[in-house]
This record gives structure tokens, sequence and C-alpha cells, in this order.
């Protein structure tokens, strides 16, 4: 499916996930903007709700639904339900859909109902839609009409974790024990709205933890990881609030496996499997398993589409660190979201992402 | 023990300790600073390394090992081996020694002696040494000579976990468990070296864990609570850098108690765990146990000597997750080395220390 | 008159202003809080508005305007009208006021209602007023029934020019001249209100300018300073946001007296002016002139009441650069207002405010 | 002089502009690094020096001056003075230099000799080189063997006042004035240096001026904009340090040409000096003049090549307030480079510059 230029809508204008799905075409080489769709702001220039955005995109206004220009790709960076209610319009005209939203996330509908408040009008869309996480089902997204693209949580503990999923000797750990996932994320994965505990004078110089309860990226993530491995997977996920722009860092603690007996060598053991780490993400462009002893950081992946990978144990401990970072805007939104268009159009997988973090 | 004024020294002049101990003299009531020693920063004004102090503390100038005036009590905030070199010749003179370095916390000699790399030269001293927390040894701090104040990860960790430890049911959980305590400080906590990491154009919009394979505070935290609750504890420490000056949050994951099954009324059992620790904190000034749904920020307790502690549970986990979150350079160090000598010296425990938070 | 307590109400419960003085309040040793009174939170107590503050005054409630109870001082932490509105029924209480908002800043009517875009209805308690800048009129605020609490940046500018316009030889120079003011202004100055652009993960690493064309405290610092000097002042006024909770840094580039020739001697100069600003506040307790060659920190006054003034020429220049530091919250809003509620009841004008800045 | 690639060497490995240069020539399509090298670090993989790069370029090595190896242009990334001593050598083998450090900055040796503290022992490349900054030089540039390039703060201040340098009606303002530049830069711009006051826990939540009695960026600024337009400029030229990793905002206050007297039509004024800047610039790719009305951030600049400029005036004031903006690591140093280098090497000038800024 050779194609020059995929001609691409997006729907939603001022959000952050917008912002950055276009701030990437400016420099994809094969990406014509044909539109951005907003209701709330509609014909607003985009330098007027993006200023970081270049002269020719910049002066580019946003259209109303009425207006829809053909396209081969259309994004959705709009919040849920947005997606939901507008896709089967899309899809007629022979269009891919990659949805930025949560709306195709959880196969599982009872659960996506009771997460999101909503009924899901499109089962059988969401029966079809392919998630769109690459390094588990590039095969599946290359078909794929329909993309559900990972929440920016749930990308980065499956990178996580997907290499030790499928060792068969850690199967048994994930069975039978509730692993702890403390995870921490920069403020612009809460959105661009106005709301007084996001204010700087609020969240600068602050830490805190939300959701301690039970989050929506929860029941995606022990979804996706059963899928992807056929393991039951069962995580206390605890997201937290960082004071920064952008940027996850997931700190997964894994028991070892077998009895956790100080008899183990714990070296050994983490030495064969940051082996098998690197082996299971050696094909991978955008994965990168850091050298046994470098600390990952989050200021390494700003702006990027990389993920950083890192194992630690303790000599007397009984678990496995697994360090997982990446920017929740890039490869956890809009670069992985490219990734996906990449893979669909047949174009190389790494184009328009391969930029370096923007450090320091 | 009436006393009119607390006659103080302080070793250590030019690190946030020291500074946080100044900032908090100058406004008790019942403290006169006679002398501040510093060997690298001898002769320098007091407003030099410290711009905040005011205008006559700020004008007092550091002085000498040679020229130290008689006192009350000594403070040392100093790098850990100086207090004990020094230790022996003040005690001679009748003088009370609140030590904030770790050449006491630790009362396992040889364990001590592995992680901070040199011999323990002090060891009748520091078999007779008291550990300084107060929630836990009022009583010895009381007739104590020599108080070892805590560590600042130490005295956040032990906040969560006390109550539980206290509670037989849980004593259980804690001989068969390796807990996980995921913790976060701010940058203060490095202390105040010129190191390439700490800038701000590294460290600023940036976050990361270290000491990922042991950390001095984890024997500290591991003794002492074996020591308050006659329990073995064990613990997965990992600390991580948090982009802010002050300020400590820690995340324990603590598993319920019995076999974790989802027929646990997860709701009536947090709410009885909550009530311990509040009938637990209830006579304890410095600790807030925050209502349940409250969710503790580490700026509600900057520049105080408060720490909050808040618990949370999922309805479908079988993990107890206890937050404890407080001021580093206060209540982790400067505040509570002063409520100790409050203690000491017969004063009201809270005199000098009852401010608010800063916040914004 | 020498008061036991003094007994304050409070208009306007969940703003930083607001925030500000219960903090202060809590350990001023002879104010009682009788009443916060809140129309958009009422019932709310104190901690669930401002979570920092301590167990007895956080478990407060705010009440309606319905039933204030008797007192002896009023502070007005609400927005612009709200006081102007209110005051006639305070006053014939025989209670004094303090006003943090600007209803009663500008003497000037019409300029007043220009920048704030309503009618004035209390003109008769505007002409008794006293602008509460201690420096300038303590005398008259000692009488005053109306304190019309200075702005931050006002305070700021007038703290670092008033020296200046008290010296005859500079007289003309700002008779001649428009004075260049650039100022900085930490997050919290805009107020604890949800707007996009106060975002951490807009403001957060940023820095803007704002309100370029005109800003509502230039009359006030030009009528103030006129009115403190005699002397006709103007000022190009411009605002900045800082990426920080506190502090407002502000530079005024002063020509030299005389023509600015390279012939004077520039280092004489500022030495002579630095001892007049010395001289000028050798008897004010919260302003801090700086030796020549320091530089202010803003961080060196977050939380305190404390202003510093530095002055820095440089050899061949005609200008100098006067530089002013404070805390917006404090010695910007309400330390000033209870520096100036210490002298309306005759109590020390320090009390309850002499902490040094909170740094790191 | 059509060339396919570009082969570069880089002297200086560690440093914020070094690992810059590479970040951005990993994705310029015509470049190949050819070396880094670097002294202190001899040996060390590029990543280990700059953990964001990719891997590559990341497992590149840095080697010795001993083994450089044949390339068409040299960067020098390095301090003061290395560049003099090392490109008599690089010269010789008919390779084109790029300096980023100010070795070359200043034709007045003498002036030169006195900020910098060193005898310089280049004179004759120093008279032949070209003083880097495109909108003024590029013709010049496009012949030169040697380039300047120049300071981060000189850039920005250049790209503020130039358009009003060439028009004649301001040349009389410039003749008579000593104007105000009161800067404000990102902390990165100090160099990646362990200095306790670039700590995060120091500078962080802070701002402060520096080098107040003169700063060696003034003598650069001053000196090229009397070369670009023949008119004597006295700037009275403040920095600041931000409390973020990059950028840089200036302020610089023109006096109104004529009297400034009040019966200006100030804004009929501003928009006619305000179509000249559009003009000015139109044909630069990488300057931007603002609309009227919108005002720069420094964020919108992040990780870009891009300078923003918008101009503002206020009703009563004689000053028009320019303002200019952007990435002192971009714009102010390796991306002006790599636009130079595009220019001598005949590429389009934009080449692997053309990126958005990084926002939020």
């Amino acid at each position: 499916m050779a194609i020059e230029k995929v001609r691409v809508v997006v729907y939603g204008a001022s959000g952050y996930t917008s912002g950055e799905l276009l701030r990437l075409f400016q420099t994809h080489p094969q990406v014509e903007v044909r539109a951005v769709v907003s209701s709330a702001h509609q014909g607003a220039t985009l330098s007027s709700l993006h200023g970081h955005l270049g002269d020719e995109l910049g002066e580019m206004k946003t259209i109303s639904t009425d207006d829809i220009p053909s396209c081969d790709c259309v994004f959705f960076a709009t919040p849920s339900g947005v997606a939901m209610k507008t896709i089967a319009r899309v899809l007629v005209k022979n269009t891919k859909v990659i949805d930025l939203s949560p709306d195709f996330r959880i196969k599982d509908v009872t659960l996506w109902q009771k997460w999101y408040g909503m009924v899901h009008t499109e089962r059988e869309i969401l029966a079809e839609s392919v998630y769109g996480l690459p390094e588990v089902n590039r095969q599946e997204i290359r078909k794929a009409r329909v993309i559900a693209n990972p929440g920016c949580y749930a990308t980065t503990v499956q990178l996580a974790l997907l290499p030790l999923l499928h060792n068969p000797a850690y199967k048994d750990v994930f069975a039978k024990n509730e692993l702890v996932v403390d995870a921490k994320s920069g403020i612009s994965g809460a959105g661009r709205k106005a709301t007084t505990h996001l204010l700087l004078a609020e969240a600068g110089e602050d830490f805190t933890c939300y959701a301690a309860e039970g989050h929506r990226h929860q029941p995606e993530i022990e979804e996706s990881l059963r899928e992807a491995s056929g393991t039951r997977v069962k995580i206390r996920f605890v997201p937290h609030l960082l004071p920064v722009s952008r940027g996850i860092f997931a700190d997964a603690y894994v028991p070892l496996r077998g009895d956790g007996s100080a008899t183990v060598d714990r070296q050994g053991l983490l030495s064969s499997l940051h082996k098998e780490y690197v082996k299971f993400y050696e094909s991978q462009s955008f994965v990168r398993v850091l050298p046994l002893g470098e600390t990952p950081r989050i200021k390494q992946t700003r702006g990027s589409n990389y993920c950083h990978v890192a194992l630690f144990a303790a000599p007397d401990s009984q678990y496995v660190q697994v360090c997982s970072v990446l920017d929740n805007l890039v490869k956890g939104a809009a670069g992985q979201a490219i990734q996906n268009m990449n893979i669909v159009f047949g174009l190389d997988e790494t184009m328009g992402l391969s930029y370096a973090g923007v450090s320091p």
C-alpha cells in the first residue's frame, strides 16, 4: 500500500494530544494535515491554540464537522464518547481511524461502561478494533480499520511487564500475586482543563497521589496484559502527580520466581532477566532496555517516542523492580498514534518519530 | 528541669539542616544560639551562608572548634563521622547532644560500619544513645544524654507503619511479608553539595530513582521498626528524587491481614484501621491522620513539623496503601531535633514548632 | 490602647491571601480568629480549603454574612467591589477595617473607576481611608479606621524608590524621566482561580509578560509615590509571570542624577546612595538593604514579611539599578495587613511576623 | 557546492551545547558525525554523557585529540580559550570551523582580552572570522572559513533591536540614549558545571539577577549592533536567572522617537513599527514577529530554532517594549551553529531545524 502522503484529519483542536499530533505531523515527511475539527474553537487559527506551531500549520483554521474533507486517516484527540458517536460516519468513507481517546481500549463492554459511565453504542466496531500497542499487535494493526491507541499509563506499564509475562517461569508469579505498580505522571496527563488543583501555584513544588481507590487505566492494563500473555494479571495500580509538564515513571515490583528465599543468586537472576528483556525488545525501535546499573530519567525521553526500561534488584530482597519511563504525550499518546499510522499505511514505522529526547 | 533559655551550639554551618535549625531557633522563645562551629566557613557571617536568616542571627560569625563556649545542648548538623569523633569532648562538659547525622542511628555496629564505610569508635556512647523518634521513645528521650535524630526517610516510613506494627493482627503480615515502600524525596535531602545531577538544569522537570540496589536508610528503618514493635520487618525500600526543594512522600503497600481474598469487606477493614491510626496518634502533636478520602500533599507540610498520614484501599485489592508525608528538613531533621530538645529540657514539646505549612 | 487579644473576622475564605492571613494568625500571640466569612464555601472547614492549616483553626467552619460575631478588626481578603459594598455595615459597629482588596487604594476616584470598571460608591470612606504602607504612613495608620492595604507590586516598587524620592538631588530625575520598572511575580499573585494559562503544564518551565499595555498597579504606584514624596513620578511598569508559587522581584532602572556623563564616579555615587538607603530604612523592621555586592533572591524572603532591597551600578552606565524583593502573599498582602493591625492596636509592630524566609 | 553529507567533528562532549548539537545532528539528513573529541571524558560513550541520545549515536565513544579523522566542518563546543588554541591546526586541513565558544565573537581584541582574561593569540584568524548571525551576515557566512557563533543573550537582543537600527528615524534614539535591556535566562545558559547556586534546591522556586556590574555579552551586543547598523549603541544589560532549564526572554525598553510627548499617536506608531519588523524579518525563516497583542512565551520556542519577537506600547508611555524570546541552546547556540553550517555548505538553511517548539 505505497502511499505518497497520508492525508489526515484531526478531531479535537485545543488539547495537549492534539497539539502534540500537530507538532509531530509538521515534520513528518509523508503526512498532509487536511483539517482540524473543533466545535469549541471553530475558526480559530492553530497558532492561537498552540503558539509553538510553525507558520504554515499555525495559520490553518479549525473547521466544523460539516466541512470535513476527504482523507485517508482520522485521528480522534477528543474526550471520551466523541469518537464512539462519530466513528460510524467516518468509517463509511473507507477511512482508517486512530482513536487516542479511551472509547475502544477495553473489549469488555461491561467494564468499559462501569469506568466511563456511559453506554457503549458501537459494540461491533469495538469488537473489530485493534489495540494499538505495536510491540504486541503489529500484525493486527497493519490490517486494522480502527485502532484503539493505548492510554499513557497503560503503555508504560505494559512495556515494563510484557517480557516477564512471556517467560513461562514467571507466569506463575503473575497468576498467584497481585503486583504493586506505583506510577508517577507529569501534569499534562490530566489534560488542558482549567482546574484549581492543576494550577502551578498548587501543583508546583507539590506531589500527591490520586484515584487511589481505583483508576480507569487499571482495567485497561489488566485486560491488555492478559490478552497479550494468556495469563491472569492483577495489579495494585496507584497513580501520582509529578510537578513536571510531561513524562511518566512507573515502578513495578515483581516478586522473584520461586519462594524469594535468601539463597537465590539475585545478581545472576537479574542478569538473566535483563538478557531476556534485551532480546524481547531488540527488534523494537522505540523501547530501550538500559544497561544494568543505569537509572532511567523522564527527561531523557521528553518530546521523544522512546520508552526506557530498567531492571533493579537488591541483594536481600525478593522483588525485582522494573522501571518504565516515557513521554505521556508522545509514546503515551500522539507518537504512538503516528507509529500506528505508519504501520497501517506501510511506511517505515519510525518515520517522523526518531527524534532524541529534549534534555536538559 | 525548668530552664529559662537553652544555650545551644551548632556544629556545621553551611548545610541545609544547619540552616533549618537556625531558622527555627530564630523564633523559638527559649533558645539562645551561642555559637555555630564551622571549619570550612570559619569566620563567615551566617547571612552569607543563609541569606534568609534575620539580622541579629544573620550577623553572627561562625567560630572554630577551639573557641566553643559553654552551653546546654550541642547539635551536630555534620557529615557522617564528625559527631562520632567529637562527641566525647562534648559530653565531658555535661552537655546534651542531639546528633542530626547518622552516627548513632543504628545500634548494630556491624551494619552501621557496612553502610557508612568506617569503623565506629564510640560504641559505648552508641549503646547509651537514644533513637530520637518522640512518637516511640519519648520517655527515654527525656532522660537521654545523647539523642540520635532519625533520618528523614526513616521518620517518614516509621510514622506510616508504627500503628500497624502495634496491631497484633498485623504482626503476622510483617513477619511473613517483605513490604514495598516506594519513597519520593525533594532534592534538599541530598544535601547542599555541588553535584552535576542535582543541578536545576538536570533535576528540574525530571524524576528518577536512586540507590535501587540498597539505601542507607533501609537498615535504620528495619532496625527501628523491630525495636519499636518486637516484630521482624523486611522492607523493599526504593527512594526517588522529586523535582522540588523539600518534602518526602512515602507509599507503603501492606497486604491486608488474612489471605487477601475477595470476600473480605475492604471498606470495613479500612475504616477500622483508620480508627486505630487516629487513636494511635491522638496524643501526638505532630502527626495528623487525614480523614478517609483526603489525599496528602507534600506542600501542606512544607516548612512545618507536621507529618500527614493517609490510608487507602481499592475494592478488589489485597493491599492497604499507607501514605506518609513530611518536610525532610523539619520533621525529617531540624524540627524533630528541636522537638527532642524541648523534651530533654522539660519544655512544651511543641514550643517554637507549631507553625502551619507554607502553602502555596 | 492595650488589648489582650485582637478579635478578628476575615471576609473571604478560599483565596491565597485569606489562607495566608490564617496561617499567620495561627501563631500570632494576640489574635483570636472569631470567624471566616464565605458565600461560595459556606460551612466548609478551613482545612478543606487550606490543607496546611493546623487542627484547631483547620476545624473551624466558614459562616455566612448573617452570622458575623462582634470583633475588633475586619480583614477583607475578597475580590474588588466586595469591601466597598460591605464596609459601611462593618464600620457602624466601631470596628477597624483592613482591606486587602484594591477598593480603597487609589484616592483619585476617576482613575480607580477607570481601572476597576465600576462606580465607587463609598467616596467618603475612600477619602478617610489611609494607605497602609507602614514605612510611609505609620502615624496615620495608628489612628485610622480604614486601612487600604497596598498591592503586592505597589509595595515592592515603592520600597525600591522611596529613599530616592526623599533625596532632593533626585527629585529632578523623577520629575524629568519616565522610569522603567521591569517586575516579575510568582503565580500566586494571579489568585486561586482556575484559568488555563496558570496551569502547571502551561506556566511551569515558562516565562512571559502580561498587561504590557498597562496594569492596575501602575496608577496605585504613581499616586502613592507622589503622595509620599510630593514629586511627580511616571513609571513604565511591565509585570511578568515567574514559574514559581510566590515572590516578587522588581528591577527599577533610575538614571543617575546629572547628565550621566562618563566622568561621574559611579562607585562613589553608588556608595553614597547605598548609605542613604541604609539610613532611610534603619528604623524599619521589615526592609533590609543588602550590603553592596550582594544580590537578592526571592527565596530568601519566601514565607516571611521581609523586603530585601539592593543597589547596583555598572562602571560605564548612566543607570542605577534598584532591586526590590518580597513575598507577594506576606509583605505584599497578609503580612503587611497584620503589620498594620499591630500598629492600629498598639502592639509591637513585628508581633507574629518575625519569621525568617523558608529556604531552600 | 553540492555536498551529500557534511562530515563533522565536535570538540567538547559533555556540555549542554555539545549535547544539543548531537541531538540535532541525529535527525539532520545531510550530516555525518565522524567524531566527538573530549579530554575529560575520553572513551566515554555519548549516551553515558547524554542519556537522551539515540542508540547509534549514543554508542559512539569520544576520542582524544590525537585521533581526529578528516572532516568537512569542525564545531567547537568548548570553554573559552580552547578553540583559539586549536583552530590553526584545524584550518590547515581545509576544514570549516564553527565556534560556539566566545573566542572569535568580539573583533576588538582589547575588549575581548579584558572580558575573557587571556591574551588572544590568533588575531589574524579573528580578523578573518565572520560573526555568525545569519539574519545580518548571511552573505559573509556563505564564504567564511571561520564562523563565530553568537552568544545566546547576544542573539536574543540583536534580533530584538536590529529592525529599529535600520530605521533612520531611530538612529538618533540609539545615538542619544542608553537603552535598558532586562534579560532573563534559563539555567542551562550557565553550563553544565557543578556549582552550588545552580542546584535545584537553590535555583528552583527562585529568581535573581547576576553580573549586574557588567556581563561579557554586553560588549558583544554593542559591537555587533554597531557593526550591523553603523550606529553607536549603548545598552544597560542586566541578566537574570530563571528557574527553568531552557529559554531566554529579553525585554528592551526603547524610547519612542521624538520627545515622547503625550500628543504622539502611540497606537499608530506601534502599528507602523510592527509593520517594519514584519517586513524586516519576512524572508528570515527563524524569526517570527508575533501579531500585535500576542505575548511571547519561552515555552513556545523550547527545543526549536525559532525566535519570537513582540512589540508593546502603553498609551501614556514614551517607551516601546520589544520582547525577544528563544531557546538559548538552539537559536542561541547549537541550532544557529547548524543554520550557519547549512549556509556554508550550500544546503537549505532550514535543513534539520524546522521543528516546532516542544510545549507543554
